[in-house]
């Protein structure tokens, strides 16, 4: 068996943050559909939760190449 | 088979707060979506619940640096 | 193959907290939403229970270090 177990470590790393960031923006879109003029003041806390969620996967990422 | 266990470890550490800073985040764009004139009082305990729920991933990530 | 299981048995204890403070954070930013003004109110129980869910990640922190 060869391959590293990183690359799982990484693959689960990723199974929070993508269901997360479809959240944030599954609310933004129900948001924008019931009230289109709020679309400005719903996409900042859009952005900035799916940029602190999103960062949880790259940390993943970038684990995998740094711990042997 | 090559790797650390310990990046299984961080990527199960990503998995509740990954959906919980989303339900964070997602619970606060209904609430903007539903009163934008409370986005201000709303962001208050969004940043703060964020802040705890993000610093358990961050501790799973400190964690699969300093335990061997 | 390296690295300790301590890393997974943390990883596993912050899943149950995360998803539990994130659901009392997400409930007190709805009631803020609802009514802005019972802000005091809410904050004082969001506290208590988030002090002791996320408790219980933390002994899992702790426990990490202190059993081989």
């Amino acid at each position: 068996m060869t391959g590293s177990i990183n690359v799982i470590g990484y693959a689960l790393a990723t199974l929070g943050p993508a269901i997360g960031v479809a959240m944030i923006f599954s609310s933004a879109i129900n948001g924008i559909a019931r009230q289109p003029e709020a679309r400005g003041a719903l996409m900042g806390a859009v952005y900035i939760g799916f940029a602190v969620v999103e960062a949880l996967a790259i940390l993943g990422f970038v684990l995998a190449f740094v711990i042997r």
